[in-house]
């Protein structure tokens, strides 16, 4: 290391490498939360811990803490649980073993995102013990079900914080949003996305005696083709255009002397804020209905969905992370609204809410890692950031 | 009854009725073959039973009997074993019980097709009991595999009799081939029957980056558009036009979030004599390739077939079945080569084949039942048949 170390960076290293040793794969909390709360409590956070339960979904720890009551209120969101580790065999260092090996920290989480946590966490503790009566309140909205179902995390730890009238005036979602090197990107808006699936109902028969059957496979062909004739807009200065994939299609008919009763097709719409949850269903049932006459039945039903885009638009907060990014990295980060859903999609409707994080492109694969100097240095860019948000930013309410 | 009882219309409807009290569902031999070799084996048939087995499939037993050396042989095909009673609770009566109730005979198998084997049985032992030294020889093949994999069944028992040096001119095949009324059909030519599997192969990748990633899907609709584009041919005067059927479409892609790898489809045609196996494949090959350029690769591979079509060209042979059958019922049969594959298509490489049994509207299905009427008439069409055969068909050979 050519730079001397610094109590943040090394914190930062720490606390990171600390969550990763904690087994915390959806939904098990493995010890991350317990962890930060240890941290977080001993530096004068009110911390609590929060375990939801829905039918049919495991229960989910959860954790809020807060250190100050003064508004402005700049709040951290991430979790701390992390997705299955893959073919371990093929991993270069144990997941979970936090090995730093040639400048790069190896383990499940590294980047996405106990990473973010950990350097979030080092920057706001070195910020309050250096400022501990700062005009305003820090606070870290975590969760442990961001990569499973996501019923049982930010959802209603949100609901909860509103109903103890927990106010927010910002938040940073600590999320990998840089594809190729720290300072990149920051998202500021991401499109909604909306799950349908689409039925066909043929009648059944036996393939020799097609006049006595109605195949629906054709004529589900004919409905996807409505549904992908034209492109759904062309995207506009904020988003990129709205897409359709149709994601599988599936009849399970193994007697191949067996014209089938039915044929399905899921399909998946990232969408931008030129939709509506209800005017891009209508433009679904649209479609389907400008197939050609004449066709079997077709029935659409849609996955219940929260999942409507969101944009934070430009101003001060915005800036002040671009500076610190600018100052730490000598880039200014470009501002997107790329890629897929985050838990900022729930966050918006709390406050204005940005993402960054560090380098996203090994996350949820083997080998997952993160170079330390990128740890150490959004640890500093958070570090700027908070300074001057409590020094530049007045309370939203 | 108005008619008085008959010995033969008595015999064809109590083997039929010990016949159906056998559950032979396949690969079960029930006792039905051994029922029926001590009945042929009682009037002066050498009877084999044989069992064949091959890797991944039940063992079957199979039966061979015959009466005399002499040619003509006039060969009666059937099979003994049957398909599930399906929900039992539905049926009127035990589907193994053999009842008859208002004229009707009850039971799995009834048409498809005990039935058939039953007259016949009756018809050719009232046959060679009135004329022991008739010059000629009858003789059985019949499966328990015919409604299974149909691997341990009539291919290998035909082979088999050709190994012992048997010889057959004509076959009658006992399948219910009638649609409506006895007399309406006999088959005498069938389509064949070639599946394909069609696969085609994408880039995997997130929905929120189709750019990243190659949707299978798309691409398999339009091969399967270059498929179906055309229909193959317009039939003949022979046979009905063959036909495609795309039997399944499947993914299983349960990530809604997630472009799939690939996507697959099985199709089903049903040909004509305009075709054979390789010309047929050809002509699919050329489909997919003019499928619009640029389209992520497809593959298709052919299961195995030996069902070709086949065709009994009119002539003596089928005369002599239509005259008994216009004699018995006052109608002439339809000739036709309409349906699904049956055991012809093995036993025409034989000799001559001809399919005529019961009708078949109840076949496969809860409460399959004859009129009992309909099971004394075909035994004696089968009778007029045998008797027409042997006073005016010469040996092909
Ligand atoms: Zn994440
Ligand atoms: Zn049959």
């Amino acid at each position: 290391m050519s730079e001397p170390r610094s109590p943040l960076a090394d914190n930062a290293l720490e606390l990171t490498r600390a969550l990763i040793r904690c087994a915390s794969v959806t939904p098990e909390e493995g010890g991350a939360l317990s962890f930060l709360e240890g941290v977080l409590g001993a530096d004068g956070f009110d911390v609590e811990r929060l375990t939801f339960s829905a039918p049919d979904t495991p229960d989910v720890d959860n954790l809020y803490a807060r250190y100050g009551n003064a508004r402005p209120c700049l709040v951290f969101a991430g979790h701390t649980d992390v997705v299955p580790v893959g073919d371990e065999a093929a991993w270069t260092h144990d997941p979970f073993g936090a090995v730093t090996d040639n400048g790069l920290l190896y383990g499940r989480g590294a980047v996405d995102m106990k990473g973010g946590v950990g350097a979030f966490a080092a920057a706001a503790l070195d910020y309050i013990r250096a400022n501990p009566g700062f005009p305003g309140s820090i606070a870290f909205l975590i969760t442990g079900d961001e990569e499973g179902p996501a019923v049982n995390g930010s959802v209603k730890l949100l609901q909860w914080t509103r109903e103890q009238g927990e106010e927010f005036d910002h938040c940073i979602l600590g999320e990998p949003t840089n594809p190729q090197a720290l300072g990149d990107m920051i998202k500021v808006g991401r499109r909604g996305s909306l799950t349908g699936r689409l039925t066909v109902h043929g009648v059944q028969g036996h393939v020799a005696y097609p006049h006595r059957a109605r195949n629906p496979i054709p004529a589900l062909m004919r409905y996807l083709d409505a549904l992908l004739a034209t492109p759904l807009d062309a995207g506009n200065e904020r988003f990129d255009a709205s897409n359709l994939e149709v994601i599988s299609v599936d009849v399970g008919n193994q007697a191949t002397n067996v014209i089938p009763a039915d044929a399905h097709a899921v399909f998946n719409i990232r969408f931008n804020d030129i939709w509506t949850l209800e005017t891009l269903q209508a433009e679904v049932r649209r479609r389907l209905a400008s197939a050609p006459e004449g066709l079997p039945e077709a029935t659409v039903r849609f996955d219940p969905s929260n999942s409507v885009s969101f944009l934070t638009e430009p101003g001060p907060f915005v800036d002040l992370m671009c500076d610190a990014i600018e100052a730490e990295t000598g880039r200014r980060p470009e501002l997107s609204t790329s890629g897929g859903t985050s838990d900022a999609r729930f966050i918006k409707d709390y406050c204005p809410v940005i993402e960054f994080g560090l380098v996203g492109d090994t996350m949820h694969q083997v080998d997952e890692r993160t170079p330390v100097a990128d740890l150490e240095a959004l640890a500093r860019i958070y570090r700027r950031m908070i300074e001057a948000y409590f020094s530049r930013i007045s309370p939203a309410g």
